[in-house]
C-alpha cells in the first residue's frame, strides 16, 4: 500500500472488515433538519464496536498483517478510543496487543483496554516517554506499531464509514467529518471523492484545537500545543500525511466554539436520542456555521463516537444552559 | 371494538399506523448480555415519533375516528408523553386537539404540546379539576376524549410495538414491558400471546409505584397514591380494564428499586449509546431480577421512551455512582 491510500484501499478495507465491524445505521431527524435548515444524515459510529469509528482503522491494520507478523502482536500509545479499538481488533484475530498509556490516565480507560485482553504498559506522561516506551515494546516483542491516525491502513479503514454512508444515502451534496489527527477526515475524503468528486467534504474541529484550519490557511503544518477543549478526541494535530490529504480534498475546515459544541451535543441527546461524545458533536455544530452555503442540501454527518465520561458530562451540560 | 382488544385489533392498528409511526429498530449489545446473562433484544421506542411508544396508541385512536367525529377534534388530560403524542397524531390528521394540563406543569412540556399545534387548557393541579376541565372542553367542542391508557384503541396501538418485535426477532422466550397505567403492558400481552401463547410476558414497575404487583397479589385493584419515583412515566395506577388484561396474561410483575433503575439507565447510556428516560430503564432492571429464571434465554425488552429532563438527569446519575 502506498503512503496515501486510494479508493481501492478503502474498498479492500471494506472487504477485510466484513463481519468484523458493524454496518452502522444512518439516522435522520426532522426536528434537527428544521433547526439547521438542511437535510442531515447521521452516520452512527457511536454504535460501532468499542463505541467509535476507531475500530474500523484498527481492524483494517490488524487484518492487513501477514500471519507471521501478526503473531508477534501489535503495539500503540493512546489512552483514547484507538487503544480500546486496537485491543479488541487484536483479540478478535487472536494476537497479543500492548498499549502504552501514561500513568495519569484514568483507571477506567486502563480497565477498558485490559477488558479487551490487551496489556497496558505504563509510562511517564510525556510524548518522549510514550514513544520511547513503545519503541522498547517493539524491540522486545517484535510487535507492529499501529499509529492512531498516521498510517495508510488506519486511514483506509476509517474511510469505510463514508463508503457505507455514500452507499446508503444517494445524492449527498456534502459530508462533514471531525478533524483531530485527521485519520477519519482523510479516509472520508478518499472514500467520498473516489465515489463522487462533486460531493464537498468539510472538516470540523474545535476553535481551541484548530490546527487543521490554521495549517491549511498557512499552507504548512502548524501543530497545536496542549489543547483544552471538551472535544477530547480532537486535541491531537495533523501529521504531514493527513495534512496533505486534507489540503488536496476538503472544501473547507470549520472551527466551532466550546458553547457551540455543547449546544450541538444537547441537540443530539434530546432530538436524536443518541449518546455521542463531545467530539462527535463538532460536525453538527459546524453545519450550523455552513448555513447558508448548504441551506436545503443533503449533508452527511459522521457521528464519530459515543464514549462519554458520565462523571463529567452532567456538569458540562449544566454549564451549557 | 370490544372493551378488551384482541390480536385482530392490534393487527388492524398496525395497518392503520403504517406510514404514520416509525418501525423502530431492535438493538442488541453483547456487553449488556454478558452483564445480565441473557440474550436481550431492545425494541427502541425511544426512537419513535415524539420519543415514546405513546404515539402508537394516540395515532390508532385518532385514526379510528369516523370523519365527522374526528372533525370535532380530540381532548385529553396529561402532562406527559401522551399529551405530545395526541397533539402530533391530531395534527397529522388535520384535526384540533385540546390538552388539559395543570398550571404547575413545567413550561417546557406546555411548549412541546403547543409546538405540535394543540391547545393547552390550564386547570388546577387536582384530579377533580383535570377531569371537570376535560368534561367542559368535551361539552363545548364535541371533541372525543382519548384516555392515556384506559382505552381499547390506545391499548391496541401500543401492542403494535410488540407485534413488530415478535416479527423481527424469532424465537423469543419472554418479553418485558414497563407498567404504569398498564396500556403498553396490556397491548404487549395481547400482541405476544396472540402470536405465541408460550412466550412469557413480564411487567416491570418501580417498587415505589408497585400497584400492579400488589393488585395482582391481592386479586383486586389497589391504586397507588402519589408515587415518588424517578420513573415518572410509571407513577399512574392500573384501571380495571388493564388490571384484567394483566391478570389474564402476565407471568409475573417485577418491581425494582430506584437504585436499580438508575443503574440500568446508566448501562443503557454507556453500553447501548441510547438516550432513554428513567421509566424505560425499568424493564432492564427487572431482567436482572428475573435471573436465574431467564438465564441464557432470548428476552425482548421494550425501551418505552427517550424524553429525558436534561436539567434533572445529571444529578440523578451522579447520585447513582
Amino acid at each position: 500500500m502506498a503512503d496515501v491510500p486510494t479508493i481501492h484501499d478503502v474498498r479492500a478495507a471494506a472487504e477485510r472488515l466484513e463481519g468484523e465491524v458493524h454496518r452502522t445505521p444512518v439516522m435522520t431527524s426532522q426536528a434537527i433538519d428544521a433547526i439547521v435548515g438542511m437535510k442531515l444524515y447521521f452516520k452512527c459510529e457511536n454504535l460501532q464496536r468499542v463505541g467509535a469509528f476507531k475500530f474500523r482503522g484498527a481492524t483494517n491494520a490488524v487484518r492487513s498483517l501477514a500471519d507471521a507478523e501478526a503473531a508477534r502482536g501489535v503495539v500503540t500509545h493512546s489512552s483514547g478510543n484507538h487503544a480500546q479499538a486496537l485491543a479488541l481488533a487484536a483479540a478478535r484475530r487472536g494476537i497479543p496487543a500492548w498499549v502504552v498509556m501514561p500513568t495519569n490516565a484514568p483507571a477506567v480507560k486502563r480497565r477498558a483496554v485490559e477488558g479487551y485482553g490487551a496489556t497496558v504498559v505504563p509510562c511517564e506522561p510525556t510524548l518522549a516517554a510514550r514513544e520511547s516506551t513503545a519503541d522498547r515494546v517493539q524491540a522486545e516483542t517484535g510487535a507492529t506499531f499501529i499509529h492512531p491516525y498516521d498510517d495508510p491502513r488506519v486511514i483506509a479503514g476509517q474511510g469505510t464509514a463514508a463508503l457505507e454512508l455514500m452507499a446508503d444515502v444517494l445524492g449527498l451534496d456534502a459530508v462533514v467529518a471531525p478533524v483531530g489527527g485527521g485519520g477519519l477526515c482523510s479516509g472520508t475524503c478518499i472514500a467520498v471523492h473516489g465515489l463522487n468528486p462533486n460531493v464537498a467534504v468539510y472538516g470540523a474541529e474545535p476553535e481551541r484545537a484548530n490546527d487543521a484550519q490554521r495549517s491549511l490557511e498557512a499552507g504548512h503544518l502548524i501543530p497545536v500545543g496542549a489543547a483544552d477543549t471538551i472535544a477530547d478526541g480532537l486535541r491531537t494535530s495533523l501529521s504531514e500525511r493527513t495534512f496533505g490529504i486534507l489540503r488536496a480534498h476538503v472544501a473547507g475546515i470549520v472551527s466551532v466554539s466550546e458553547a457551540e459544541i455543547l449546544h450541538a451535543l444537547r441537540v443530539v441527546l434530546e432530538r436524536l436520542k443518541l449518546v455521542i461524545e463531545p467530539s462527535a458533536a463538532v460536525p453538527l455544530a459546524a453545519c450550523a456555521r455552513l448555513h447558508p452555503a448548504l441551506a436545503g442540501k443533503r449533508v452527511g454527518v459522521i457521528l464519530s463516537g459515543g464514549n462519554v465520561d458520565w462523571d463529567a458530562l452532567p456538569q458540562l451540560l449544566a454549564s451549557a444552559t
